[in-house]
């Protein structure tokens, strides 16, 4: 089957919507295969055709997921930047792409142990892959003295959840934009990873619109902070 | 419906651990009733009498669990200590629980949405109530000049997010004794908060026997590292 990422395909991008939506309000065991199809607006017989298995479908939903914030990751680190800014620019996406896919977000975190093992493996692999990007930074960063923490491991676990957690909360109708809610979080983290605050309120923040363009390009949106501040003058 | 925590009833402790296991691993939608029923040893019709209906049970399963939290946060912060002591006990409890009740965490995290509006709001509140411990003991602490975080309101939901977190990985077979755990996440919670490495790494513990013994009393478990301790000499 394909995903909505790779084929410009109504009806997939229709079920693939759906099905997020119920997977994250009612459970991937909890959604039946009429109601999908219900939501979907299709036909049972249809359906199957799209989606092959509703496993099959998780796992495609998960997959995309974690593929768009592996393939983030693999970009910010590119050109070599310091520890301090590499995890910066790590927040800024992880949030950013945690606040807009509150759904996703709840489908990754929560339904995993619906795949079967050798699908749940694959996708703890590509986790894994992910949270090396941190991993490499929190440790470059203790090597150089920048960080200072009791335990990386912890650190690191700490932060993906501080940041993930924005997903369970973040309104676009609430009263702190997404720029905000990101340079907050990196600075969070930075004083979590043991940068004393005027360091951490000091140290580089990354290019807003090369982040947003990414995360735009990546996860295919138009972000709502971007739009905000195009009318505005320069400066 | 009674609660096991109140009633010393074997059966509804047998419902309560087939349920909460059920739940976390199934979902609540996910989970049938019949199911329930073998899991918990009984007949439909006997569960019906100890749990009323599915929602009732879940209910009852939440609000113990939010409870307890509640009643330890306001036995760590009765006797007024500084609020560096204070965050630090605060993680402390609520690391060792999340750890120990890794079931419930996910059942009280991923299921608010399948409860009634009423019912819901009633949890919110008493989530509320004890988030507000947290949220007192960061804003005097930020007064005082011994925190300083960008938001509040950020900062405070990074740290539970932080905190619950553990729940997801920790295993009294894994490496890391719950000590080490929570030793680690009071300093990062520390540094989270503002305090630079040194002092986070200097800033009074809480007393870990008091924090186990209260543990043990609210939630009604014997601490492997407690039972682990006695054995070594003093000192």
């Amino acid at each position: 089957m394909g995903v909505p990422s790779r084929v410009g395909d109504d009806t997939q991008r229709q079920l693939w919507r759906a099905a997020v939506r119920l997977f994250a309000a009612r459970g991937f065991r909890g959604t039946g295969i009429r109601e999908l199809a219900d939501a979907a607006g299709l036909s049972s017989a249809t359906l199957y055709h799209y989606m092959g298995t509703k496993e099959d479908l998780l796992f495609s939903i998960m997959q995309t997921c974690l593929d768009r914030l592996l393939t983030a990751a693999e970009r910010v680190v590119a050109d070599g930047a310091p520890a301090e800014l590499v995890i910066s620019r790590l927040v800024h996406v992880h949030v950013l792409s945690h606040a807009l896919h509150r759904d996703e977000t709840t489908v990754v975190d929560n339904e995993i142990g619906a795949l079967a093992p050798d699908r749940r493996a694959s996708m703890v692999q590509t986790r894994d892959r992910y949270e090396d990007f941190w991993r490499r930074a929190i440790a470059e960063g203790c090597e150089q003295g920048v960080f200072s923490v009791p335990d990386q491991r912890f650190a690191r676990m700490g932060l993906l959840e501080m940041c993930s957690g924005v997903a369970k909360w973040y309104s676009p109708h609430g009263p702190a934009d997404l720029d905000t809610i990101d340079a907050a979080h990196a600075r969070l983290a930075l004083q979590l990873l043991g940068m004393p605050p005027h360091r951490a309120a000091s140290a580089p923040l990354p290019d807003a619109t090369d982040i947003h363009r990414l995360v735009e390009e990546i996860w295919q949106v138009r972000l709502p902070s971007v739009r905000a501040r195009e009318p505005r003058p320069a400066g």
